[in-house]
């Protein structure tokens, strides 16, 4: 049984990693290589080597009731989407809560991960760290690899002919921080994922003129769904899911594409992507159509030829002016510290059982956790992973033979995209809610709906027409929370303490009131007529 | 016959007013006390004296389509929602295109209108105006004032309990020009027309916080509507306005809010209207939902009491920091160059039949062009203002008696609402469709739907299902215009050039292809079985 557990990283997916350890009566070591915990959600003014890097204004994408840790909700007073620095209190607050600092070494490079001689047998590791020009050696049971995937910028430049003979300024997305660079400027953005989107939009502000260039153009999809609920409370049930699996893909994407253009046209505004039947991951944005339709973000196609002030795109004679060019072309990721061995990355493709596990490894005792990009949050996918994966480090829960894990992937990259930029971006991807209950399922923590219909048909409801927020995996199983079952039925409360800031003294509308009153007398007029 | 008119203001009517006078053969001269026209769209580093004064991100509510001259569109390539500063080219345009400029006497101001002596039978002003220090004076047979009413800022600080205690910034939001001054500042705008949205929602990209106060609440629409369309095009339309008027007001009001609503629920986020029923004018805005569910902008209340660094607001017990407060509370507006005897002002109300012509006046040979609110586009409204004023004071169109003329401006007054802040604002506003028509059958301008349908029913379905856009207004009367027909039929051309900047060679979704395919097959099967 492991005991010891390396934790390399203290970003979203660490610290829920150190979390379960501790609840499993692990002992955990974490290594993280800067300052302070938070990863990702840790803004710093300059970009720093080997960690993420934000822009200020980073929002996240997924609110606070679907993307907290399962068992710890975010403050109610807390908006529902959430902007970075608050974002970090937060992941502050949980590392507080659950005591986890005392486990972490920061400013402690991890160098090397690799495989005691006698692995075979003990399926134990050496971990060699850096810490203040000092190297140290130290044998865990396990490792638990929490690095993420938003470290190492992919910018194909030789996609981009001419691009050495532009005089003016390029760089990764990655680079970006504050959009004062972009005053008075006319700038290019390549890429239409979530941060060159966001960048495009922000740059409107300041610049003379923005264009956004994309390939393959995309969904966008608004923070704000119907009636203003945030949209992965209303997109992410399980009713909603059931309905989307029960229909035929083509239909269910058909559907999709519906409700993407009911909120403007994609084909209008110049972005509904090439390939419609194939669905990739929608972009958030709240603010992109009102940049198109006030001029302030024109969008464009591909890049044709890059000139020494200018840039030229695809099927379009006119040469645009363009000072700055941002190449949001995404992100790839490796782990240097990792023999080929152990996990294989190729074409943006990791060798890894459910996404967690080494698909070749003999003793499952390395989980990757966190390298996922689900369509919905990422903090309770990283959550359930290092659940599930505490357990199979434990032996309480066994994996399949090597073999048969290799085949899941390899079945799995059957169905990588072409193209370049996101191009990983897809085998990341998984449904959300299928992804969770298979590994939920393996360690008995799914939600039953059958018997708590029986027992609790609230609760049941809820679970199945509500959102599928995260509490739900804590109602049952190692890691149960008695406090799940009152976040569930209180989700929406803290959704709407954070808007309705200003009441007003509601009297219904007339027309409702006469229309209630008409039934009324009509109820009168049956009673009236059936005990005559 | 008038045949000397004074234009007072080079802004958007008063441009309009000099090109009617040029095309019904009257002389008028025009004086602009700036050294440039565009009036309201001239965007100034600085606010200057007696003008209206922009902020510099302002970008037009209605769309070009919606609010062009009548015979003069926009640009096909500009955008659907023009940014300040093209919409000041586009009025140089115009002022070039029909040889305006030669008419305006810049840097002029106009010191005093009085009726002569004569004023009885001759009709005719003694104009009074400013020109490097030197006043001169001149006669003209005819006025029309283009001052506008955005001029004169209304700022109630008695409404404020506590606001000479503040230590912090506080100003009109006439002031206001740029957001940097926002910087890691907690602010809070006072008001919720369509400045304060604005300015609260540029704040919020740079201040550390963001409240935004208002006490009767509004509804907030996007530029965007259905389908991504421009809004005025898909609500401004006689088909729809034919339905609004048809139904009793509450159930239309109810549809209304319900369409509101359906965006994004206005209790929920704090803005219901407090009178649901008594539809106030909406804000336009694109941004602001998404500023409130990131928390990036907090809607309060009416304000309890200023103190010197926070400020207390009704029904909430917690004080709340603030540094700058914004005061986004209106306009009034007054002639200081007319006598109380012509036009009087009294509770933002002047005394104007139809908006344009003093009630009281014997002689009508002043007009008023511009005062009003329309809910829909002020450019197309002040020309038809200009063009019925231009034929009353050629003496080919009459008015009712001063007595019938009193009588209408009276009943308008009732309508009055009461609060501070916008008050006046629904004292100019009117149903745009409905007013333009009636002062367009005056001028026998208004199209005939019915003759229409018979000659040409394909412009006749556009006019009455389509936008209801200014060309409309030039298919016949004075000031016909050959390109009008051809103007309709190609305004949604227009509004998709801005727009759809990137295309896609478009293959149907497979469901669709699928579902043609079916009833392609229904249909054999249906003929077989018919001619079996």
């Amino acid at each position: 049984m492991a005991r010891r557990v390396a934790v390399v990283g203290a970003g979203v997916s660490g610290l829920a990693s150190i979390k379960c350890c501790l609840e499993e009566g692990l002992q955990p070591t974490c290594f993280e290589r800067s300052h302070d915990l938070g990863g990702l959600w840790r803004f710093t003014e300059h970009v720093e080597e080997g960690r993420a890097s934000l822009y200020k204004s980073v929002v996240s994408n997924s609110c606070k009731e679907m993307s907290c840790y399962s068992d710890f909700p975010f403050p109610e007073d807390y908006p529902n989407y959430v902007p970075n620095s608050q974002f970090l209190e937060y992941l502050k607050m949980y590392a507080n809560r659950f005591n986890l600092l005392k486990c972490i070494q920061f400013e402690t490079t991890v160098c090397s991960v690799t495989k005691r001689p006698d692995f075979a047998t003990s399926g134990q590791w050496e971990v060699v760290t850096l810490h203040e020009g000092k190297q140290s050696s130290a044998i865990f049971d396990a490792v638990m690899v929490c690095t993420g995937y938003l470290t190492t910028p992919y910018l194909p430049l030789d996609s981009f002919p001419g691009i050495h003979t532009f005089k003016g300024q390029y760089f990764h997305s990655r680079q970006y921080k504050y959009p004062d660079m972009f005053k008075d400027k006319r700038v290019l953005v390549v890429g239409m994922g979530n941060s060159g989107t966001d960048i495009a939009v922000e740059a409107s502000h300041m610049a003379k003129k923005v264009f956004l260039s994309t390939t393959g153009g995309a969904w966008v999809m608004s923070r704000i769904s119907d009636s203003g609920n945030p949209w992965d409370m209303v997109f992410t049930t399980r009713f909603q899911n059931m309905l989307r699996n029960a229909l035929p893909t083509p239909v269910a994407n058909w559907l999709l594409a519906r409700k993407m253009n009911s909120w403007f046209n994609h084909a209008n505004y110049g972005l509904v992507p090439e390939d419609r039947v194939q669905l990739r991951e929608p972009v958030i944005n709240d603010d992109l159509p009102g940049c198109i339709i006030t001029g302030r973000v024109q969008i464009k196609p591909s890049i044709r030829e890059v000139r020494e002030n200018s840039v030229l795109f695809s099927h379009a004679p006119r040469e645009e002016p363009i000072d700055i060019i941002v190449f949001a072309t995404g992100y790839t990721f490796a782990f240097p510290f990792l023999d080929e061995s152990v996990v294989k990355v190729e074409a943006g493709q990791a060798s890894l059982y459910k996404y967690v596990f080494p698909a070749h490894l003999q003793k499952p005792t390395l989980a990757v956790i966190g390298l996922i990009k689900p369509f919905g949050s990422m903090i309770p996918t990283g959550e359930v992973q290092a659940r599930w994966a505490v357990q199979v480090l434990k032996g309480l829960n066994t994996l399949p033979p090597p073999s048969l894990r290799v085949k899941e992937v390899e079945e799995r990259k059957q169905n990588k995209p072409s193209g370049f930029g996101l191009c990983y971006c897809k085998a990341l991807q998984s449904d959300y809610i299928a992804y969770v209950d298979e590994l939920l399922t393996s360690i008995n923590a799914k939600p039953n709906l059958f018997s708590l219909l029986l027992t609790d048909p609230r609760l049941a409801l809820a679970i199945f027409f509500g959102p599928c927020s995260s509490y739900q995996f804590r109602l049952t199983g190692p890691g149960k929370w008695e406090g799940a079952r009152n976040a569930i039925l209180t989700q929406w409360d803290r959704t709407l303490k954070a808007t309705k800031t200003r009441t007003v003294q509601e009297s219904p509308p007339s027309f409702e009131s006469f229309l209630k009153l008409l039934s009324f007398l009509a109820l009168l007029v049956a009673l009236f007529l059936i005990f005559l």
